[in-house]
């Protein structure tokens, strides 16, 4: 099953299931008034999501409409947890070379991981507001889980049969605050801006071959202002999503609706490029002895979009610009 | 205005309206379904709650029952957004003498804050799963707010007007887990477990003298096993809750329903005890060159009460036990 958000003036959105092929979109609210509520109550509602899902791909449904990504806000507009971990050991092992930091301890047999702010999700096509160009403005592009409820120490292979769902994300990071917040012990807060999805969140099973060993196989393609960034492939992820879950449930449990995120998407060998600026920065640094790229200004444009070998894009695109924020604009 | 939230089977729980004595509660849901459902339409629902809670308070609601806190949840048993500070600075320079660790940089004019989960909060008499007592298991006695709307950017004295309720909390803290996580840079995730309410949340009228300088000015008593620990002041606060939720919104702006905490109250000169159990073992490593106290067991008991100089307790009592978390121990 696919399934998206639609705006509908209400701060959790309108469900809507989401055509195979993305063409069509079906209003679900019938079942259930947002994803959010979805997921509380998904052993009941899912089958018949899954229903109404296979008549819209049998073409069995004359409600249906042309499904349009303008409309949609994160597949959850908010939620009440959302952790992100740094699961692509290259991405962390180039960061330490480049400043010559010492390395994080345990960083290849304990996962690393904070806890996000949740209660603000951007929309694929929405403006992202920041207040300021010089605090470092960067994308990470990165893959996710939905999950159900988790128990407290559940173990990796019963942690991943909550999931969910799978989506695709762009943690806007904040790089000129991100140093002092982590010396600080206390973690990234205000580093770490609203964060945006792309507009389709999918099952699991809707990536066949894209979907195993509990990681998303599948190119994260990366455009900034029409250029292509990087394409750096979700399957080369030291820890599985079940081992990222349990590390998270491990002293709680986690409600239904959790998102656990896979940090920046990150290739060993480089030939791919990045799926963040600093990551390129950082090989700038070991190459040139200096970064040459600069971070985002207002205006600027990212478009991230996850392709099969044959060129399908199972989540949609998430294509967005940089905007100041009009409130820190007008102070 | 003081609220509560009683268990009725679904997870945000059953909205009530509390006696100002903590004597009597009526069921509001007929306004809101729940605490959260209120903060997120507040202007419109409030004046209504408020002359349900005037006609309360004059003993003029037949329909009123005796307020029960075994029967309450969380004020908010979940919501999008749990912030919590360390905004009493003798707590954090004690650690730092006492560990001889480097002083958190500019730990006195920028606050330090951890994003925490913010899915499963638990009740005021709820057991408190854990499931090892070998984490070091310790209690964090707080003050906090919850806030409607904040605009990115908003400076303090505009932030401060976004507060709607003030709460007492134990930020439970497995200090085993900290400092690998401190030092890893992402922040607390494992060793901040499910963080407990007292049950009633309040207007910040409701404290009178109590509320001043944007801050709680109330004593917040600690019982560890029937043993008197501590009673130390929320005034000593060194950053008010306006310049707090001003750093948590620099970069993104907060959605209603929003938590931020004080981080353990703490005061200079140690007279008063303390409000965790870390600060006690340090006060010992300083003192006698080694820690005498131990963490909690499975069994033992804490109780946070903050009273007014006359003895009243606006917030009710958190009264709760520590227990092995039944599917690790089952496990």
């Amino acid at each position: 099953m696919k399934f998206a958000t639609y705006r509908n003036g209400h701060p959790d959105g309108c469900l809507m299931v989401v055509s195979r092929d993305l063409a069509w979109a079906l209003d679900a609210s019938g079942l259930a008034p947002n994803l959010l509520q979805a997921l509380q109550d998904w052993d009941m509602i899912a089958p018949e999501l899954e229903r109404l899902s296979d008549a819209l791909n049998a073409g069995r449904k004359a409600n249906a409409m042309p499904f349009d990504p303008a409309r949609c806000m994160a597949p959850l507009p908010r939620t009440f947890q959302w952790c992100d971990a740094s699961a692509f050991l290259n991405h962390g092992q180039l960061m330490e070379r480049a400043f010559n930091t010492a390395p994080i301890p345990d960083f290849d047999t304990i996962p690393v991981m904070y806890q996000g702010a949740s209660d603000d999700f951007l929309g694929p096509c929405d403006p992202v507001p920041m207040p300021d160009e010089a605090l470092g403005i960067d994308f990470e592009g990165e893959f996710g889980v939905v999950t159900g409820q988790v128990a407290m120490g559940a173990p990796p292979e019963v942690a991943e049969r909550a999931i969910r769902l799978v989506v695709q994300l762009n943690d806007w990071s904040l790089r000129s605050l991100a140093a002092r917040e982590m010396r600080s012990g206390f973690g990234f807060l205000q580093a770490k801006p609203s964060t945006s999805f792309a507009p389709v969140a999918v099952t699991p099973d809707e990536l066949g071959e894209g979907w195993r060993d509990g990681r998303v196989q599948l190119d994260l393609e990366v455009t900034w202002n029409e250029e292509r960034f990087g394409y750096p492939n979700g399957g080369e992820m030291h820890y599985s999503f079940g081992e990222l879950l349990a590390h998270a449930a491990r002293t709680r449990k986690l409600g239904a609706g959790t998102i656990i995120g896979t940090g920046t998407v990150s290739n060993a060998g480089g030939h791919r490029g990045s799926a963040c600026i600093t990551e390129r920065r950082v090989i700038e640094i070991l190459e040139q002895g200096a970064p040459v790229t600069s971070f985002m200004r207002f205006g600027d444009r990212v478009r991230m979009c996850a392709r099969t070998p044959a060129g399908e894009a199972p989540f949609g695109a998430i294509d967005q610009c940089v905007v100041q924020d009009s409130a820190v604009e007008a102070a």
